[in-house]
């Protein structure tokens, strides 16, 4: 169903490597809203995936660029800007990555080289496109920007290494320059800690299926997807959260705000009987 | 501007004392956006108030409650799904009131009756609604109850005395429920934590004007209106939001995510400026 | 091992009913620490516990009174001042009971007067042993009050019931209160957030223990204990810690900035595989 | 006054510059607490500050480590053992600088090679520590690190810039690890996020003076000073804080739970009253 919520606006979307993507729903919603808008990927994304059927789709343009590359993010916004015949109104940053998790090197023996990729690519490239953005003047006023988070930034959970530390500093960094796009042009900017999701990139993650099980039975509305996810940066786009800005927002089913629901403690019960009957038979 | 955003919506309001009442707001623009609306209020609030000039443009009938009477809310609800010819699929909670306050207890001397009363008016008859409306199954699946809170819940304001007690509760109310319903209706509980606004309740703290420019200087975007309040509730009314739940959504213009901003500091050297200026002179 | 930590202090010690109560241990290590303490608890809890056993060996009188009588409150404050020839330097508050838990009561079910008892014995009992003190001037300067929460004030736990909205307000009180008692007579105000522990309390909540096990598998150090618990209050009430107030304080082991451990995680899928032979078997 | 807190305890302490350094009294204290310490700080610093001075008071060594070099902080963990004859207790991390905010850089204008090298210095360092004392197995059981934080994770003060992002990212580092080594060895990490202190550092910081007076003003109990810290601190390396982990505690005389406290109104009115005035004079 649609409202013609983004009608007449106009968007830039990082990170649709294919349709499971977060960015790959939010850019079929956005465009269904009335919104026009301009894809971008890393080279290497756009030919691993499947960017093009979506351009098609959206009637979009694909710009390439490294978001941790300035030079990049200059070309990819003046083309975004030529492309829309001038400003626009908001920007989804939905990239991370980190070489660590990849390359299987624990949280207790990073390479710090991979690590200062993982918040390059992770959270300093929202900063970048920011501040180039803003150095462009490239967005109208009351233009939303967000970007997609984890609760792994306020949560230590086991496997996740060196990305919540790089989420941590991208929810920081929507505060901070928040605050500056804020004052001076009513820019907003905001993130979304959303549900582990079966993207390509939650894949990776080890356990992650365990991990998403026990969030799914944890939250009383289950596992935020992603076409659910896609709907909510809508109306984060939209006029009707003009005064929302500096917040990391959960969009997690109620995760972030449960302790132990019952029915995950079920299924915590029955391993705790395998694990009584294991000690007692060793005994 | 309208969306259609709750076409075929179903919905009650409480607390639209008069037309600066967000409530008031919330009612107007969820009409427009294509619900049908309950609205209600305590007697003594319709009779002082200018409620019935609201229904009328909203085409809606006032069922007079107390929220604090489970009697009243049985009769209420009843009404309402009678109004409707079934079930519902939203409501609003927007009710505050301090006798401690009023009376000028200080916070240091509160009386505990009042206290009661406070906590009565202001907190549990969120639950007591809840528990109403969910006894009688009176909700859709996927609806969605919002409250509208104050950051006194987690940051002392002075003068705000324990209406800052009552906040905590009710947002503590919104997650204990939220996790009930959410998991047997898919019924999502949120408190929206707005910016300090003139409405006749707000005028009624000590000093509120003065708190409001601060809050206003502090905060990047400004302070959120009434109007701009009632925008950012429809989205929670919408399906846009089904998975975001037991929240407490801060609606402030970047508030409180701020520790301090230019703008305000400029003020506060002012009176820096003066206070040295006095403090050498008496020496 | 002993300090002196607290040597010339004196203090003043709710709810201590066995020598399974944290309350207890507090008492105890409190004097071994040097200082001086008066006990009390509600006529029904002294008799029910073994509380003259316990004042025995710290010295200490024994003054009955129901926290949420103010009168019995004034009578307490008075009678400890007159034990201790003056003011005073410390109070630990640990009490908290909900007759809607003890009756079965269900959270969607809640019969309100118990809640209001609920409120009255957990939470705002705290707000007027605070406002008695004051008034009677009881307390030295930099003097340290601290109350028992648990994290359910601040995430949902199944089966923690009306507890939950207990603790959140119980918080917030201790905010409030903090900012006006602090300005005034640097008097420090915090809560501290202890693991669950298998106090008389402690097992009356439905499930507790296997929640017990797994806060304690979650958390990277395990479940603090009561006498953990002690230790960390002595620090709370010392001189070490004068600039702390208006906090909640976690001592849990690491377990509130957990989201999942390999532990708890390894546990977890014992029960999945068992859940999933089950599913398969019944197809 | 000193208890023999640390009595028996071994200790390692970064970013002792001269006698206005946090980490300075910190030392001073642990050792009065009966700990034996080591010191270091970049060789730079050495030269420039007066930590020799501390050294002799403390009969402690110095020994040089930039603690962005792992090269560096293998031979300092090495040292540190050698001097200790084995295994030691605390580590105290006292380390930030931002090149942006030295040259002028706004947070809109940020220069990233500057951004990496505040996140190395203020933040991964902190990692780098604990990796490396970590794969040397330098601490005992139970043993205690901590680092210096500020509000600025958690709230945006203007002026404060890129620190902000890095002690966002230093706080989620204390989470991550402080799983990983608190499963294995008991090993607590913690950060103490103090009120705005008049150190070198501090100093440095544009604005402060006056971002000072509204910390204090705002406080209950008035801003933390260094030598508060310190006493802080110390019952974070103790033996009665062995449960607390994962935690960033507040150590600010209350100001993070403070919305806005009376007194620091009654001065932004003054400012109020003055923008007025000249208001209506332009008028």
């Amino acid at each position: 169903m649609a409202y013609n919520l983004l009608k007449g606006k106009k968007g830039l979307i990082f990170g649709a490597l294919n349709e499971d993507s977060i960015a790959w729903k939010v850019a079929q919603r956005a465009v269904e809203e009335g919104a026009e808008i301009v894809l971008t990927n890393t080279p290497v994304s756009i030919r691993m995936g499947t960017i093009d059927r979506l351009a098609e789709a959206c009637n979009a343009i694909v710009v390439p660029a490294d978001a941790t590359s300035v030079s990049d993010l200059e070309n990819l916004i003046d083309k975004t800007m030529e492309h829309f015949g001038g400003k626009f109104d908001f920007i989804l940053h939905s990239i991370g990555m980190s070489l660590n998790v990849r390359k299987g090197r624990t949280y207790d023996d990073l390479d710090y080289d991979y690590l200062a990729k993982t918040l390059d690519i992770s959270a300093i490239s929202f900063h970048k496109v920011i501040q180039v953005a803003r150095k462009k003047d490239a967005l109208n006023d009351w233009a939303s920007i967000v970007a997609l988070s984890y609760i792994a930034a306020q949560r230590t959970l086991y496997g996740y290494n060196d990305m919540a530390d790089a989420k941590a500093l991208l929810e920081s960094i929507a505060r901070s320059f928040g605050y500056i796009y804020g004052r001076e042009k009513h820019v907003r900017i905001n993130t979304v800690s959303q549900s582990p999701t079966p993207t390509t990139a939650g894949k990776g993650v080890l356990g992650m299926s365990d991990l998403m099980d026990f969030a799914d039975r944890t939250s009383p509305l289950g596992n935020a997807t992603a076409d659910d996810c896609a709907g909510y940066v809508l109306t984060l786009f939209s006029d009707l959260t003009r005064k929302v800005t500096m917040q990391n927002l959960f969009h997690d089913g109620g995760f972030s705000s449960m302790g132990m629901s019952r029915r995950a403690m079920k299924l915590y019960e029955k391993g705790l009987e395998v694990e009584y009957r294991d000690i007692s038979k060793r005994e």
